[in-house]
């Protein structure tokens, strides 16, 4: 049973891996099974809703564990600004360390798959609704008001940020991001 | 030479339809053939760099078109942040009016495909620095300092937002970012 369990997250890690840099249309079931070491045929066994499934879950899987590094970026600062480029200091490092291959783990798949498939949808919905929550909180705990809604600015201006720095090789906008998100936040704490 | 022309034209608007909503990997050529109604075997007659010159055009075609369309948004007010706000709702009515398939007209490709593909690549930084540039003289028209750092952030906010809109399919993120947007002009203007 460990042995099943070790093979299905290695495909399930395998398979985020290569959608969140190639998205989901690029990405082979043959390309899945030979990078993750598994046998044929176990593919189907472990997700039997095939490819749709495999994406579905790989999003949930890199979803959480985003939601994880941001929960710790977010708890080593009191600050919420500090927090915040913690958080796009952590993405740039993502950016660079794979030759601004890795960018949003989810964006990829939102763009190309999310549109002709809702368990796909579903996940990648899921995924920014907990970072966005997470980010939420924290502006919450610190005082600011419409703390939801600055959450989703904050997200989107990250995503385009980290998009628009994995297209230009280049971290640039994640320092502009950050000096600017810096302004709305004060702002946000000095209107409460 | 007019008929070429017009096949040639043709082939391109539906390949950039195409690749806007679904990516680069999902679209085929057959597919771009039949929805243009082109012969077999005029693509590499029109595009002899095949699938990757029309993927390269057509992010040319369609970055050229949003930029017309940017720069009648913000030349009709003074104001940068009320015409920020018009090139949010154009990209809002672009989304309904296509039922959420229709986001920004370079990303998708950006994220599926230019990791591969230098001339691709370089046709979406194109697209990119081209919206921004608009967006920083037009900061710079109004006096706002650092125009280029804010414009930097408004291109990834917005980017941000039609994706996370698009993903959701609710334009409350492209409204968050209006409002929060306003704030940060705001400010960019008190701090001449």
């Amino acid at each position: 049973m460990a042995v099943r369990t070790d093979a299905r997250d290695r495909m399930l890690r395998t398979a985020a891996t290569l959608f969140r840099a190639q998205g989901y249309h690029a990405t082979g079931l043959n390309q899945v099974l030979a990078e993750s070491g598994a046998p044929k045929g176990s593919l189907y066994f472990h997700f039997p809703g095939g490819k749709e499934q495999l994406a579905a879950e790989s999003i949930e899987l890199a979803g959480a564990e985003l939601c994880s590094a941001i929960r710790a970026a977010l708890a080593s600062t009191a600050d919420p600004a500090g927090a915040l480029e913690h958080v796009l200091a952590l993405l740039g490092d993502h950016l660079v360390a794979s030759g601004f291959r890795d960018g949003c783990p989810v964006a990829t798949v939102a763009l190309d798959a999310a549109a002709g498939s809702e368990p796909i949808r579903t996940a990648c919905v899921g995924a920014y609704d907990s970072w966005q929550s997470l980010m939420a909180d924290h502006l919450r705990a610190a005082g600011i008001p419409s703390a939801d809604e600055l959450a989703t600015v904050l997200l989107a201006a990250i995503e385009g940020a980290v998009l628009l720095a994995r297209t230009r090789h280049d971290l640039a906008p994640l320092h502009a991001v950050g000096t600017r998100l810096r302004i709305l936040l004060d702002y946000g704490r000095s209107s409460k």
